[in-house]
């Protein structure tokens, strides 16, 4: 039976030598979402980004009982600077796993490699998928699922499905957050790159990141890509169609007018996103429905975003918040 | 600059010792649609299936020129049979590409590695796509593209494709048959085998499968999976939004209920085919619409056809034919 991917904690997070918090976005997000998992960091110089966790040495952590280290920075380039390789040999060489969401793979650096194979420990990318994944079945599985969705990229899909995560713990509510991009396998230690999987088992590849499960449980699954994506739609398809989701939320960013890198497409509305998701939702869930709009209101000013929201809010007649600033709660409670 | 696959013709169109001719739909495919690129057959043995083509020794077939062989009968397995390497390796030895759509790679097979090496033939596996695929831009191209879409898997959309393009040129026409699969690309000796292609780079495979043409050319192009499946429907929502079709064919088999192999899953009606690829093809090309219905009715009696057709066509205001047996005229007098 194949499985997502899953990592290892407790962590050591690796930050190198990088200076610029630009390049730290999944090491500040391990550190954001799952302090509980991060023994500490491992920075090589004092200049280093601070996640502001306890400094350890590779010895300190080995001690405290790592089970792995992530590298929490991406290089120039995006594969394994040479600066790393001596430590992460080392951490290699005493049985801990290494993980990376860089493009080349670890096991093209010899010397990882080679401590990896003697050691046992295994080199884990999680920008690969597992092998040998099903194509979807589209039967109905147990427990509830809800899905973000995107009038575009980068409008804080991973974000909203984090902090909803949170807030429907904090409630009491049985929750887990499902990742389906390499820094939210990275943040949650399980899951499965949906854009890096072939097509003809995207769907399948979404079934198995959101088994059966209990009935009061509430997978909340990461968005990709978006449904009108001229680029990225069979990946949002795909996951759509395989999470069967319940719900979903729509994510959006204030402002945003085109879509990002592609300029010449204008963003789909908010109602756009909900009629398409719903029309083709239905295929394996007729029950879909939204429940909540999030959106990065960043780019609008403080004192016009309540105005703001209270007019998505009464438009879609849903609730709309910029999770950020006020939560999901409102949300959560139209969740039945 | 990536591009599709490209086979060399003239063609060995290779049969082994295959006697039934369910395993020997590729080739009796080639032989088809592309006679004029077979040299002739290789067959292992006076009972294996007969193509109707010229039986050829690989020496033979050296001396009039060959340049690929093409194996066109599956293995049990899917993989390379043990009496097949000695022929294969013979001719990759001589310099000539060999074929497959095997599951296995080609070159895993060591002599045939080995030969090939030594030679400089290549090994073209036809489910591998080509490397460094593009994201889809969305960008309009120039010519027309015309695409088969189903309401199933397996009803008939590649025999349409091909049925048309040979129509189109009979006509006098500018068009090409566009292959997305594999038994489409050993057919037309270039394409991208979509469904094998990782799923954020579907959409841009689809574009560089139907590239910038003159005005009056068309691309015709086999389409896959079916857009309400609950496993493939992301295959089909990358080609359908890369190929940003002008028009596009529906194909579909009488008396089917269900989806092949997905039984609870209900057909959907030609009609929410056409409703819904409508939808999405908007995104990429403004003017898409539906051109034609092309039905396998080999499942009700000869003598209801004619009004099995006749009452699909009123229905829809489009011309509805089985291509099989009408041929696909009708639909590309409603081309413009």
């Amino acid at each position: 039976m194949v499985k997502p991917i899953k990592l290892q904690a407790p962590y050591l997070v690796f930050v190198g030598n990088e200076t610029n918090p630009t390049f730290a976005k999944t090491g500040l997000g391990i550190v954001q979402w799952r302090p509980e998992l991060c023994l500490g960091q491992l920075r090589l110089s004092e200049n280093s980004i601070d996640l502001g966790i306890a400094d350890l040495t590779l010895e300190q952590a080995l001690d405290a009982g790592v089970k792995s280290l992530i590298i929490g920075v991406a290089s120039i380039g995006g594969g394994v600077a040479d600066e790393w390789i001596d430590t992460l040999a080392e951490a290699a060489s005493h049985g801990i796993d290494i993980i990376a969401g860089v493009h080349k793979s670890l096991n093209d650096v010899p010397r990882l490699r080679e401590a990896a194979n003697i050691s046992g420990s295994a080199l884990i990318n999680v920008r690969i998928p597992p092998e040998d994944l099903p194509v979807g079945k589209g039967v109905k599985r147990t427990g509830k699922r809800i899905l973000m969705v995107g009038t575009d990229c980068a409008v804080g899909k991973k974000y909203t499905a984090l902090a909803l995560e949170k807030d429907m713990k904090k409630m009491g509510l049985n929750a887990d957050f499902r990742a389906s991009g390499q820094t939210g396998i990275m943040i949650a230690g399980l899951g499965i790159p949906i854009d890096a999987v072939v097509s003809d088992f995207v769907s399948g590849a979404a079934e198995l990141l959101s088994p059966d499960n209990t009935d009061d449980h509430w997978d909340i699954i990461e968005g990709q890509g978006g449904i009108f994506h001229p680029g990225y739609s069979a990946v949002s398809m795909g996951l759509l169609v395989g999470s069967q989701p319940d719900a979903f939320i729509v994510c959006h960013e204030a402002n945003r007018a085109t879509m990002v890198g592609w300029d010449e497409f204008k963003l789909p509305s908010i109602g756009e996103v909900i009629e398409r998701t719903v029309l083709i939702g239905q295929v394996t869930n007729p029950e879909i429905k939204c429940v909540g709009i999030c959106v990065n209101t960043s780019r609008i000013k403080p004192e016009d975003r309540e105005d703001y929201l209270a007019g998505l809010s009464s438009k879609y007649g849903l609730p709309a918040v910029d999770p950020i600033i006020n939560g999901t709660e409102p949300i959560i409670h139209s969740l039945n």
